[in-house]
């Protein structure tokens, strides 16, 4: 998501790194250290501004929340909302996903969440999504075993390929639900992209997945 | 689907038992030998009143096709369907689709259609969905290895039971598509159920699974 320039954003990052976490390579293997519990540790990966991470944090607090988020102008917003909202349990990381390993040693996650991720929907840039199977080895490794994937996505053709990828690689799709707003599911926290498109009534496509 | 009795049922059947083959179990790992070739055979299980097999047929004439189908006064009219077509490479099965290990022997088929199936929305009744487990075990003995399995539905339940369910059995998916008639596919052949759903904008779903 392009946004505009905010140059308080610099400033913020200063003065917040108690939520979005300077270094963060350097807390690869201690990430129960930093949040001073053994708590499971779940994974947003493209946090955006925050709606998500904020709402699951407030309804799980006995889960730590960990936010990848690589636009500056973005993460920000999203820092704003943990710090409104008080939790202690949500830490930001200002950082490119592409390489995870980086950050997290083995069995490190135990849920990683992939929300309305980029779709890249040109065949060539099929590498560039989040679901192509170089990245599904990124997640087994830092995954606990028992771990989850759990994506969410109006986006038909990135929800057939992931289905598709998912299942090649091995992992166990443990629920597929092609209309997640249609029926009862109070659990659910809606992202702010979630909350616009399925308003216009797009169908919101959701499936949970686990490596054998 | 319930239709009114056809007193000429009777008389079709026996009239034409080149079409619609009696004593089906007989012939459990002879059906090339039926067909006098040896190409590939591809089976529908619940093959209503013959569309998608006659025009499957039609449109691969190198391919051998058989189609099972339990309601007698339904079979009749698939089995009109055929001889009207001229089709040499289709024959019928009025048997029921429970035990098809006492119909084909191991490798003798090379893909399943599985078309607009009953989708048995009640929890309890799960297991009499076609794609459940005891169901994919069948599939998978008497599918060739690089066989597969082709799923067409308007049901999302069903929809997402069998994606799951094929994943958990291990099966991998090919190819999912959330919205068949969205797009262009020049080689897809509508069943009748299909064509009045599809009309109504009823997404059609479709995937193709394989056994590891």
């Amino acid at each position: 998501m392009r946004q505009r320039h905010k140059p308080w954003a610099d400033d913020f990052l200063k003065e917040n790194t108690h939520l979005i976490v300077p270094d963060a390579t350097e807390k690869k293997g201690k990430w129960h250290t930093l949040f001073g519990n053994e708590n499971p540790i779940h994974l947003e990966i493209g946090t955006g501004k925050g709606q998500f991470i904020t709402g699951m944090a407030e309804q799980y607090p006995d889960v730590n929340f960990l936010g990848i988020e690589l636009a500056k102008s973005i993460i920000v917003m999203a820092g704003s909302k943990v710090k409104e909202a008080e939790r202690t349990n949500v830490r930001l990381l200002h950082v490119d996903a592409a390489d995870l390993k980086e950050l997290f040693t083995e069995n490190e996650i135990s849920v990683i969440y992939l929300n309305f991720s980029d779709p890249w929907p040109k065949k060539r840039h099929a590498k560039r999504r989040l679901t192509y199977h170089t990245f599904l080895e990124q997640y087994q490794h830092i995954l606990h075993p028992e771990g989850q994937i759990v994506l969410k996505t109006d986006n038909q053709g990135l929800f057939e390929y992931s289905l598709a990828s998912f299942s090649q690689f091995g992992l166990k799709l443990q629920e597929v639900n092609l209309d997640l707003h249609n029926e009862e599911d109070p659990v659910n926290v809606m992202t702010e992209y979630e909350e616009k498109f399925s308003a216009k009534g797009q169908p919101i496509y959701r499936c949970r997945a686990q490596f054998p």
